[in-house]
């Protein structure tokens, strides 16, 4: 059993701490985007060093005082609050933002988890290379909260998730004690991955502190379009053509249902669409082309072909930084119309691609039966990743059908999981999905977990009830 | 402490098991290929099913009986072979090497343990995809060593090592559950990399039974050259050239050391040597290349550029598959050429890519401290990782200096260290450098390697000794 964060605790923990370092949390620090659930009440500590991490872990491992560590706190699944139990101390790492170091010629940074990860793909840009993880929240998300939730977004079809781009981790573990795993090394094979398997267990095994980051070469070119097609089949169609045109060139392909843009209609008629009449279906690619390859007749040379194929039927080819940024603004503006038409249920699943097609006509079905809910699905699609949001019926508010809420998930999650699917593609697990994981979870797999927790946090003091429920 | 597997162990667990899956194990599977170390006698099992792999695995628990997974015995620290402790069970997983599936679309393959990993290169090629895992033993090297060792081989700069090549694995653990993450998804964050930690961690957590292996476009045209450097600091520069020129092309970036040349002409003047003079440095490249893009022009931009920079003196470009795969030849006969001169010891390591230049003369002059060896430098130098193996000097033989091989060994590691380095960049720990580890790993690290071994293998039956010392 674990204790509160109290007076007398705060009073001796000050007392190892610079003054400054403790405070009762505020609001923000309590919170999470969705106003799904909230911390009651906290201790909050922002040290400025793996030092002062480090006497934070100790009282609160002697004291079994539960740590919750927040990074810009832009998490979707809970992990960043814990509603239920004794009040924690919230750790947060925002005062460790430093660049710790960046060697260009060997293509990798160590920067501290508090940065921004909008400062460090600055960082990586500034020399010249690319830190290719890229997210909606990325100006405010910190790398710490980052690879602790192992965090996806847009490029992930070509450059990997972020624990492909991490190449190791500094952390404090739960008896205070400091793994130093920043190597700048490619290749290590000297013992089990620790800094992977730190990486995406959201912050329930150690305290991530800093992190060797891979940056990539910058493309010479982009080239951006977006695609009209018939069906999410002949998006994937597309995106095979795609990559065998340009030998794997896609970095982003990006899956987005006509709902989205009638949506934006809705409640963001101001925004300018591309296509008069909203598309049932289309695709936002991008392709970094290396040098010697110019966008324009790449593009024209793939929509040729793809019209051949029956497989695109319009397009917008981006062919100057704004049209490339007007084209990304209509991504971007879309969960942003979702929020504005609020979602009964929302679903970050993925799929074995060639199920896609299976699952779609399925879920619809299954989510139909329920009550007449609007689905509007958009997302990664090249890296099987959809998020599947069920919204009321036009005229109706969400308000009235959160009883449905449960029931529309439990469908739509049997479906995804009987088409060999995963319930967390890229949000992770937190305490809103932790049910959900002993549901669906292969049992041998929940077996290790929870032996490996057991290992390496025998008190459960970190981030309590996140992932593995208590 | 463990039992052997002896007369009466092996009589109780034939009769759980098909006629003809056990029997004593022959000298091919005590051996490993250097000669440094056998298993003096063992029982050998040879299941055709995850189910006949589940009745040996709870047998060993239930008796305590140490278990040594053994794919093609092709690894080169002793993790296939247990020289001291009770006779354990040897468990090759040679009857089961099937492909279960090949998804073209979703570019992935399902292949079990036993399959060698030329077997699957080739099921991806007859699919018209890439497997880009790459390495000298490929003919007999087995996916279930390949991903328990998390190998390397001469494509990791493009496309990473085993672990980055694997979606997920089947295992079954040690007290005999079958772990199941064979899902078909390039994005899914439900829960701890359970895969990945059993990927590298050699037989240690579990015995892998099956992978998910990710499979890429294949290149349009390959542009391969050996171009000669003045020394490995040109050869880095030149790498960053390419990678620049190219958007990051290079699949392969080998520094060849001319001591490997020399060599070939002393041991095999047969090889066809594609320069006069031996160059001190040179780098064998290769480029895999989008279509769009020739490889000639490639090439003739790369050298001209380069050779504007001082980084180049001379070069053999391959534009045909003759002569491509003559330099092929000849990088792989240097290892050869090595073992016939008979290294006094070698050491595979890596080092962050911009401290190479500074460590090679230290690392020379303290090996030259010891004795006048000759030293031959080659390797993946791409990903900084350099094969550093030490020779008697012309006219010598290997056997008059094994008294000098620990403090040699020792001399270059504490260098390695000293850089930022690895003692093991792609081989592994294996028995063979289970000291190292405990002399150069983090000491948190080590803890929680320890105690996640504990967790999962509470009794100590898989890979007795391998990684960390019993």
């Amino acid at each position: 059993m674990l204790n509160p964060a109290d007076a007398a605790f705060a009073a001796s923990l000050a007392a190892r701490l610079p003054e400054g370092t403790l405070a009762p949390a505020g609001p923000r620090d309590l919170d999470e985007p969705r106003g799904r659930g909230v911390t009651p009440a906290a201790l909050l500590a922002r040290p400025r060093s793996v030092e002062e991490v480090v006497r934070i872990v100790r009282a609160c491992a002697a004291a079994r005082v539960g740590i919750v560590p927040r990074g810009g706190g832009t998490g979707l699944v809970l992990g960043q609050v814990m509603p239920e139990g004794p009040a924690p101390l919230i750790l947060s790492l925002d005062r460790m933002a430093a660049c710790r170091g960046l060697w260009p010629e060997e293509g990798l940074m160590i920067a501290e988890a508090g940065m921004t990860l909008a400062a460090a793909q600055a960082a990586a840009e500034a020399a010249g290379l690319l830190l290719p993880l890229s997210l909606a929240s990325e100006g405010s998300a910190q790398l710490g909260g980052v690879l602790a939730t192992n965090a996806g977004g847009t490029a992930v079809l070509r450059y990997g998730t972020a624990r492909a781009l991490c190449l190791g981790v500094e952390a404090v573990l739960a008896d205070g004690s400091v793994f130093n795993g920043l190597k700048r090394l490619r290749k290590d094979n000297t013992g089990y991955d620790l800094s992977g398997l730190l990486v995406g267990s959201e912050g329930t095994l150690g305290i991530l502190t800093a992190a060797v980051l891979r940056l990539h070469p910058r493309p010479a070119a982009r080239a951006t379009a977006m695609l009209v097609v018939a069906d999410p089949g002949a998006a994937l169609a597309l995106l095979r053509l795609v990559q065998d045109r340009t030998g794997g060139a896609a970095a982003t392909f990006e899956l987005i249902g006509g709902q989205g843009l009638r949506f934006l209609d809705e409640v963001m008629p101001e925004v300018r669409q591309p296509f008069a009449a909203r598309p049932d279906w289309s695709v936002l690619m991008e392709l970094g082309l290396p040098p010697g390859l110019e966008a324009e007749p790449v593009l024209a040379g793939i929509y040729a072909a793809a019209e051949d194929a029956g497989l695109v039927s319009d397009a917008i080819m981006a062919t100057t930084g704004a049209q490339r940024e007007a084209l990304w603004a209509l991504r971007e503006m879309i969960p942003v119309a979702n929020r504005r038409i609020g979602a009964v249920a929302s679903h970050d699943i993925s799929l074995p691609l060639s199920e896609i097609a299976a699952f779609l006509p399925r879920a619809q079905a299954a989510v139909r039966s329920i009550y007449p809910f609007r689905i509007n699905v958009f997302g990664h699609v090249g890296d099987g990743n959809l998020h599947y949001n069920i919204f009321p019926p036009a005229g109706e508010d969400r308000a009235g059908h959160a009883g449905r809420a449960e029931a529309v998930t439990r469908a739509v999650h049997d479906l995804v999981h009987d088409h060999g699917g995963s319930v967390s593609a890229e949000h992770g697990i937190g305490r809103l999905k932790a049910g959900e994981l002993v549901r669906y979870a292969d049992p041998a797999k929940l077996m290790a977990m929870r032996a490996i927790k057991q290992a390496l946090d025998p008190q459960g003091i970190l981030n309590p009830g996140a992932v593995l429920a208590v």
